[in-house]
């Protein structure tokens, strides 16, 4: 399996294979080797604050922890080229969040928001991912960092 | 306003007025002044991981976060008793989580899943609230330690 | 080498082999199996306000720290007797913190401080540990949470 | 006082009047409104690995913990200009750290290490700032997330 089909493969698992990632609305924008947008669009159910129109806490801990898995999901292929799909797949369900700080910075307000994050430790066992989640003005919402087991 | 009525407001508010709390079913099991537990029923739009039927962790760090609010939130009660319910709702409605962290501990397998939690600080700007989620047969799977603003 | 004599190792590398552990004035005051308990004594170096005569917040952390990675080796240890003196040194040494949350919840007056800690994850990758740090009153000073290579 | 006053004030808090910060060898390379940077000479007593020469993760935590400190303070010297040198002094003091969390990304070697941070959250009650600590060749050791109280 090439890159680009591996890096279609982690869209498909992301967006419609996570039944969550679905109720969330959850889509990724960009995914390549070296850039990864995921972006939610607000709707009424997302809401988490019963007077002013936010964003719940756990809809932003939700997306930056998957943009982290994400993010480290693409590290790890970066060493599994070429790797069957099947063996890919299995090595992709494996990864998993150890820990997750998120810092709740500025109410969250928008009609979508979007998540990037960036590999700050790459290991054979665990990875450390921080992100970000901007709103519609590119506003800083919240930000996060968590550790992944990748191997 | 006092305290059982308080606990009921709070009760409306965190299973009824927060429309993704709705989404995922929250559900308050206990709620009295020293006791409080969430609950949570597993459905398939909950689940996380494409192969094995296990929690989202979004919805377990949105779950430890409600309840880290849910016990910072009946902390303040203790010293807001007797005000007004309009006051009360606008002290309440400004709790917010400053910052979160969560380890997942064991995979999320489970029909239901309960979240306690309790207090580390109280003070009358922040507090500081450890929340543990376990499964049906009483097996941690996750723990949090979360920042909250109360004043 | 056996159980008792793994301990008594553990007691020299961290009291003796690690110069910074040397510089706090670290000593274990217990250390079985079951119980782990790391003591520092308050000195007019630790003081970490120039106001107030309190424990410097990186003491705390440095304490948590350690009294972490203590309590993961010897959940290490369980699964290694027998082993020879070289072997275990080498495995302990690789033991390193990934990350740690620390929660300063009290100013750190006192004249003496204890840590001790409990395992939440223990796997062969990776061990989550839970610590807290009291004065000589007894009373909480600081909790931390930390996440340990172990494998 | 004016602000060159009040930043020179803060450097000879951070360097002479915090004893643990004497005993670590903290240093203040640069202090201006917009650029901070800590610096820690290598030495012996600092070590925390008894086999490789490496910094003790307490004392990057304490580096990370008190550059973080010194961001939020900066911050908060832009709203309190004017301010006289025993108020500023009691407002400085007050500054606490809430919580940190320190991600260990690679092994502490080298002879010198610097710290840098940028405010995410400056509030008029919290501030939340990223620090990071990179050794003399310009490589990321660790990097943190610390909440501050601030009012």
């Amino acid at each position: 399996m090439n890159l680009p089909e591996a890096l279609g493969l982690l869209k498909v698992i992301y967006e419609e294979r996570m039944p969550f990632d679905r109720l969330l609305g959850i889509r990724i924008d960009r995914l390549t080797m070296t850039e990864i947008r995921v972006r939610i669009d607000m709707r009424e159910e997302l809401i988490g604050n019963f007077i002013r129109e936010i964003l719940h806490g756990g809809v932003i801990s939700s997306v930056l922890d998957l943009t982290g898995g994400l993010v480290a999901s693409v590290e790890l292929l970066k060493h599994l080229e070429g790797m069957d799909v099947d063996e890919l797949g299995k090595r992709l369900a494996r990864i998993g969040t150890i820990d997750l700080r998120v810092d709740y910075l500025r109410a969250g307000k928008g009609t979508f928001f979007t998540a990037t994050g960036s590999v700050l430790r790459k290991g054979n066992k665990v990875a450390v991912v921080r992100t970000e989640l901007c709103n519609d003005q590119n506003v800083l919402i919240a930000a996060g960092t968590g550790t992944y087991l990748v191997g």
